[in-house]
């Protein structure tokens, strides 16, 4: 609950067209892009630097109001969703590039810039920021800090938290506090900046990130290999590891994807094949060539049915494209979709792709997977009617079936979409109690009073992940 | 203090041969590689599993026993230095290699393999550790993780944080926990591997750690450059990586650090110049060949005097060994050497370079300066003698400036060497009082009664690093 003398402070400090307490305001910032979450909160605010974000946390603090940071909402958590309601911060005047360092390498940033206005900019420059969430047209670099966001190049580059370097952050307390720096090498304490990197919001709030950067690679190539037996396609994938190549991307879509893929974009993707392996390799032109020419003799030898290098660069866009919009297609098949991230050792992917399979057919749901299978991070993703509520009850088991599962195999409940209100009853799979104990102590000293971005990652009860809040 | 009672339940859980509390076995522990800091301890521990480890803990938190984890103690901050007595923790009989995944390109080990040990290991399958601190035929693994160690190889392939994927701690309630796992990406709760590393001892202790290993590059090329100009080889630096090569290791040397290498090493390294570059690179051959081509074209232009390229593996070789030797042969100058690790945004190495000789100036002491240019990670070394209190005054006086003009230029106290204790007065001067108190929050929450390398990190008062302790 904001009072109105509350109220009133917000409005003096940030000026009254940049706070919202509406009906219609609210309902809009009361979800995101999550299925099935949804919680009003008591007021959307839009502070127009750091210090103003300090004055908030500071009353916020002061109230025990609940914070929730936003960029663009594209989580898949529920990370966003004021589960408590209170404010929900926008960082939409906060969105500029600050700094493009070419001898240092590094871009600064505010968090609401948009990812790929930021990869853009930094391509004009010869550089390269390698993570590229499937959302980055969309996603704040603000949003992918605090989800730690992976992307289609991950295997070979790592995901957000390797390219943070530098932070400047509010804590609950409203300090405003400087982590890292344009430096290779930081040792000075512990560690904030990756503590910070997926904290989810619950920590404090980012206003400011300075990124690393890497030379642009000269050259890429495209690799789409077919397979009528799933698991050889998922050998394929560790086989090529294991010989020593890593791959820019490494993606895998089985048959319903594909099928449902290729009814969107409409480019002539196989549809009568099992799965598909969508490889990349970056780099100079040399490696490039004989590495796309290693890769297609593992996935030969492993019996893929085709094995086709694109033969240009509108080709290779038109099925990275394709890759990417996965998620959009197959959200036109029913009014609900629920996509998942369990992730596994890479050598258990088969292992894993085969368990998915089973568990749809045990629990009777339709499960499409797809995903970046070099990263052993799969997506099963269920289109489901969140009104049907058998069915939905259905999905929930397979889905607890899933995460046990990926445990078993040594793997994660969440590989890059954060825990956020969706996962956290599965946390304790991962972490044991003793994990979450560890990591419980941790957000208690910093928010004692628990106001940044209350009810995620720690479950509140038992309550299962599919539940319809409307 | 461990009282008789105490002493007989650590002797009942480890065996009276792994417990020793005799003048002389303290004394070997009361110091490590740190000159001028040494304190007793009570007695030193080396348990065999980590269930003993974890019962030792359990102990010592109940009667407020500090415990300091120690590997080869090559530290160089009075890390491992146990600052308020208490047990000496030792890794002796964990010290094991439990598993190199060639599926999944990791190694897991306990923590008291030495880290070179593990190198060969996993070289021997054609895998590739890169993180190589100058102490690595000595250091463990345990420390370079408690350190976040750095190394030669730095620029190009990072730190020891950004190869732990996987850790097994005992928290300071005798807790077990496990973090990450044999995961490309996982993002399930906060970040507690990245937190862990670098912590020096004092939120947990490490009992076993995965490691990410990447494929051994094909081949690597070693090039000398010479300057008469400091400026112009510190020039040099940021336009080889402003020209996008980031080549695997760019070392720095300057005149009176060649002299006093080449006096103990003895392989004909010119001492008649100002400055040397030491570059590597590696990777597939043509990219190495393109790559040095560059290099040497770049150290040209900046008025190299001579740019050589490595004619043989054992030439190269002996350059690196020559170059990993500089604090032994520095060391063998005074009585006391110390060594500082200020670090700096690369584009100010210039800046940085000329401010040191300024301040050895200034205070008229001899300062030696090597280190890790490509990373702005320098090594200014004093060779000195602690029983001239003239000096060493002068001494402090020009680190104290030292470490200001680092801040000042955007850099931090500390690359690599960690905080310890004897750099704990200074944190402050980058963190802030914000900073130093967010980050103590963390400690107190996790460790509240400070029994984990206690006097670490967070300066108890406003002392100065170079002090006379014996």
């Amino acid at each position: 609950m904001i009072t109105v003398e509350t109220k009133q402070q917000f409005i003096h400090l940030v000026g009254s067209e940049n706070y919202d307490d509406s009906k219609v305001g609210r309902l809009v910032y009361s979800y995101d892009a999550t299925p099935q979450f949804q919680s009003m909160p008591d007021a959307v605010i839009a502070p127009r630097n750091t210090e103003e974000v300090a004055e908030i946390v500071k009353i916020c603090n002061k109230n025990h109001i609940p914070i929730v940071p936003r960029g663009s909402g594209t989580n898949l958590c529920a990370g966003t969703c004021p589960t408590e309601g209170g404010l929900v911060l926008l960082f939409k005047h906060m969105n500029q590039i600050l700094e493009i360092d070419e001898e240092n390498l590094t871009v600064t940033v505010q968090p609401g810039v948009i990812t790929l206005d930021m990869i853009h900019a930094v391509e004009e420059k010869g550089l390269f920021y390698p993570p590229d969430p499937s959302s980055m047209k969309i996603s704040t670099i603000g949003g992918n800090i605090n989800e730690n966001s992976g992307g289609l190049r991950g295997l070979k580059y790592g995901v957000t938290r390797d390219y943070v370097i530098a932070l400047e952050a509010v804590m609950p307390n409203g300090d405003i506090i400087r982590t890292g720096g344009k430096l290779a090498k930081d040792v000075a304490g512990y560690d904030l900046t990756r503590l910070f990197v997926g904290s989810e919001g619950t920590l404090c709030i980012i206003t400011e990130a300075t990124l690393k950067l890497v030379p642009m690679p000269e050259t890429k190539k495209t690799i789409l290999a077919l397979y009528q037996d799933l698991e050889a396609a998922a050998r394929s994938v560790s086989k090529i590891i294991s010989n020593k190549i890593i791959p820019t991307t490494l993606e895998f879509l089985d048959q319903p994807t594909l099928q449902v893929v290729e009814d969107f974009v409409k480019i002539g993707l196989p549809t009568n094949v099992k799965a598909v392996l969508l490889i990349e390799q970056d780099g100079p032109q040399e490696v490039v060539d004989r590495d796309i020419q290693k890769i297609a003799q593992v996935c030969t030898s492993e019996q893929a049915v085709s094995v086709q290098v694109a033969e240009s660069e509108e080709q290779a866009d038109a099925l990275r494209t394709a890759r990417r919009s996965a998620l959009s297609a197959l959200a036109r098949l029913k009014p609900t979709t629920i996509l998942e991230d369990a992730t596994v050792p890479r050598s258990e992917i088969a292992k894993m792709v085969t368990a998915i399979n089973d568990i749809a057919e045990q629990y009777n749901v339709k499960i499409c997977t797809f995903g970046h299978a070099g990263d052993g991070n799969l997506h099963p993703t269920c289109p489901t009617d969140s009104r049907d509520h058998d069915e939905i009850e259905r999905v929930e088991q397979a889905f607890a079936a899933i995460f046990e599962k990926a445990i078993e195999l040594g793997g994660t409940i969440t590989g890059e979409h954060g825990v956020g209100e969706m996962k956290a009853p599965y946390l304790e799979l991962k972490l044991g109690k003793e994990g979450i104990a560890a990591m419980k102590t941790l957000k208690q000293a910093f928010d004692p009073n628990n106001i940044m971005n209350p009810g995620k990652i720690f479950a509140k009860d038992e309550r299962k992940r599919v539940v319809v809040t409307t």
